[in-house]
């Protein structure tokens, strides 16, 4: 087999045998087969496409590239969950110690954020003496003892993915539903929980720019997810405008704080208990979603959840004060607040603006090797639908830079005001099971 | 400027700009971008193409690449030819002398054959003492003086394409019109000659495989060339079968001498007739092919082309005692007489077949670093309309190798013969100026 004649065949909108899918990921985690070979082929698939069997041959090539890890032996139906990345998502905090008190077994590896904001992991590490770092026994013993664990990614698990997502990202070839669905799914089948729920978001903050583009692409991760025998559903979620209220590393595990003791803003608990309920039938512990929302209520208000979650942080390393008492975390030296400068009704916050505001002022990396300032980001006061007055607050910034000016400008321009009523957006679009 | 982005432009069909174009044939040539990259775009042009205006401005970019020959001192037309390569092409050889004698100034860089058989410097190399490699300074002293000079590239001209062919060779983005032609052009322009003609083969044995694309090509190229400024013209030849009757080195240096003493094959002698009057009337020596050809007639009649070849040989240091005398050159140990084992015409000699057949009897290189063996090779008895009988000779072989079962099996592959009559094929197929 030669790779040129791979490269050939996809060119000419050919079919690729599951040899051959497996030939060039072999070869290209060995380094047998060259990057520009990869990138070669990574253009033609991008503009020739692959079909859904070559994408699920790529899927099991990738998941096998590396490391599998084996959950079998913790007792139970373990259960994951990954969203493809919004503004203001800390939906895995809410979610995790809600269905581990269910008694799931969440067993969640995260990624960094190269985003706008962090990722989990750096929300995570913004809690004091937190440690995401396990290694696959202690991952594992954790999820045994109190059914919770979120860690980096512990071994060398589908190495294919990290040097192909690299490549695509410098090659123009990112945005193509198979290599997209291949790099999710053979992390999520390597990771090895028996369940998966994908929250596709979209909108202006999100990869899917449009419903129909997050649908076809919740559908095939659905499809690859079942082909390999895991329960695998997804939600297609609204990223018009950020997640709640909190965007940026600290605020955000306060905003995740706030909801599992039952006070979080309306568009992230309607999320979080849908994510959870349907997580909750996953794991075959209620029969409804409606079931699941009751339970999931039902352990938020007495309490078990947030105790969950401090448990989950307490045998992570983390300093559970700051969890009993938020305004223990570091502050930014800078808060400002950005006052409304006309009246009406907010039709719009652009999530894409205020994710990349957010990371002006600290909360995220523009490349790989920047520092996170944990205390940085924005909380909205207003969500799209609310009615402004001239003067009343929309958001507030907190930052240690000196120089903001044309953030502020930005955020600004992220609020559309218009003077009709506007409907409030509907956060969950749709359910693919 | 940023590579990613034109990736990105070409992938989604747009133009790329001027500027973009030098950006990416600049920043590839200097190493700031990589072999990825390149492989990437190569593959968005290979499937979406370049109009006109773009295969213009990269073989501008990449004419400027590198160091760019200026003839400008030597008095007179100076005058090029090239050909996309095909089996048993020995023309140069020929023509070259011709023209020169003629009062012409051939100013010719070639290249080594990496194809089935060697290349024209191959060929020329077979003589003993032969040395094609003159600096500038020598090249255009040689044209100046006797007014024809063949050599290896001298400096870094279009060092661009030279890395970006290496790429197409091994990324299966070789076969698209722009890519090809702004390579051939670029380095003719640079090569300073003020005419260009062209022989673009068609058939199995080359590059083009109908007539058609031949001639997509051939307009192409020659649009680009009248765009600088070059008189620019092609002819289409046929590719059919090989091109005279002898395929390898000194055979076809054998067959060239013949041919300027005026006892070529049919075919061969046409298509130089044919090239050189046309550069003859680009050099403004005649004012019409007729002429042209009636002027060449006599240059090979009364001896004027065969002692323009030797002084031309002498004059880069070769043995003109082997041109007066063919029999001193080295001959193979082995010959073989190949015999029709069946009555009929012949339909085709299939040139693909006959190329690979010299390879492996010795006459070309597989790989780069591979050494040639000048004695090897194959000469036809007969061509395709001719009528052969079983047991007639169809072609015979020279090798120094010991085993050649499977060669001698292809050689009767490529003979196809049928029953019927079978019209002479026509050598020249088309002119475009």
């Amino acid at each position: 087999m030669h790779i040129v004649d791979i490269i050939t065949k996809k060119r000419d909108h050919e079919v690729l045998t599951k040899e051959e899918i497996n030939y060039f990921i072999n070869g290209y985690v060995s380094g047998e087969i060259k990057d520009y070979h990869a990138s070669s082929l990574l253009m033609a698939i991008y503009l020739n496409g692959m079909n859904y069997e070559e994408t699920i041959n790529l899927t099991e090539a990738m998941l096998h590239s590396g490391d599998v890890l084996d959950l079998s032996d913790i007792p139970g139906i373990k259960v994951d969950k990954h969203s493809t990345g919004g503004v203001g998502d800390k939906t895995s905090m809410v979610i995790g110690p809600i269905v581990a008190c269910c008694g799931a077994k969440l067993a969640k590896m995260s990624g960094r954020g190269l985003g706008f904001t962090g990722g989990t992991l750096d929300k995570l590490e913004s809690i004091p003496g937190m440690n995401i770092n396990l290694d696959s026994e202690q991952f594992k013993k954790q999820i045994k003892d109190i059914g919770i664990a979120i860690v980096g990614q512990t071994g060398n698990l589908v190495p294919a993915d990290k040097k192909l997502y690299a490549l695509r990202d410098v090659t123009a070839t990112v945005e193509v539903l198979s290599l997209i669905a291949s790099s999710i799914m053979s992390k999520k089948l390597a990771s090895g929980s028996n369940t998966i729920l994908l929250d596709v978001k979209v909108g202006s903050g999100a990869f899917m720019k449009t419903p129909e583009d997050a649908k076809s692409l919740a559908t095939l991760l659905c499809n690859i997810g079942n082909s390999f025998n895991r329960d695998t559903r997804a939600v297609i979620t609204n990223m018009q405008e950020p997640l709640g209220l909190a965007i940026g590393n600290i605020l955000e595990v306060k905003e995740a704080i706030a909801t599992l003791k039952g006070h979080g803003p309306k568009d992230f608990v309607e999320l979080c208990e849908k994510c959870a309920s349907i997580i909750l039938n996953q794991a075959k512990i209620v029969k409804s979603l409606d079931e699941g929302i009751k339970l999931v209520r039902e352990k938020i208000n007495n309490g078990e959840a947030f105790n969950k979650f401090k448990e989950f942080i307490a045998a992570q390393g983390g300093d559970t004060s700051y969890i009993d008492n938020v305004d223990k975390f570091k502050v930014a030296k800078t808060s400002v607040s950005i006052k409304s400068i006309s009246n009406g009704y907010i039709s719009e916050i652009n999530s894409l603006d205020i994710g990349k505001a957010a990371m002006e002022l600290g909360a995220g990396r523009e490349s790989k090797e920047d520092p996170i300032d944990y205390t940085a980001g924005i909380v909205l006061s207003k969500k799209v639908g609310d009615e402004v007055k001239v003067g009343e607050e929309i958001a507030k910034i907190y930052t240690n830079k000196e120089d903001f000016k044309n953030t502020l400008a930005n955020i600004y321009g992220a609020f559309k005001i218009v003077k009709k009523p506007v409907e409030e957006p509907k956060i969950i679009i749709d359910y693919i099971k």
